[in-house]
């Protein structure tokens, strides 16, 4: 079973690796971009088939290892 | 006008991090896990608020900087 975390900061959270994609892009001359915030995403491939299993194993791993919950959000996609 | 950009390893290409997570994942008592790649995911918002404007300059971004298109898949998602 395939499945897709997505890590991004919290809201209100500084992002100083956004803010310097963002002006980067503006030096490549995209000046219509209002903020860039950067995250990250893991694809996980599970043994299991049981769905509720592999979403429940899945959010144990985003709380133990995956992201900082203090700091970030994370969304589980089973596919 | 807000924006996804979502950057993948395309098949085929090494991820020793993603190698070391599914290891540390082990580590940590999660056996049933296949593989672990991971990517990197942008939140861009665009003053633009023309869809398809907004998804051609998306594109040009992911050519230029955000994307190497060598090793890199990309997909863009505009809300």
């Amino acid at each position: 079973m395939k499945a897709r975390v997505t890590v991004t900061l919290k809201n209100g959270v500084l992002d100083p690796q956004g803010k310097a994609i963002q002006s980067a892009l503006g030096g490549l001359g995209f000046d219509g971009v209002d903020s860039v915030r950067q995250g990250k995403v893991f694809d996980v491939e599970l043994t299991t088939s049981d769905k509720a299993a592999a979403e429940s194993e899945l959010k144990a791993m985003c709380e133990k290892l995956l992201a900082n919950t203090v700091i970030e959000d994370y969304s589980i996609d089973i596919t």
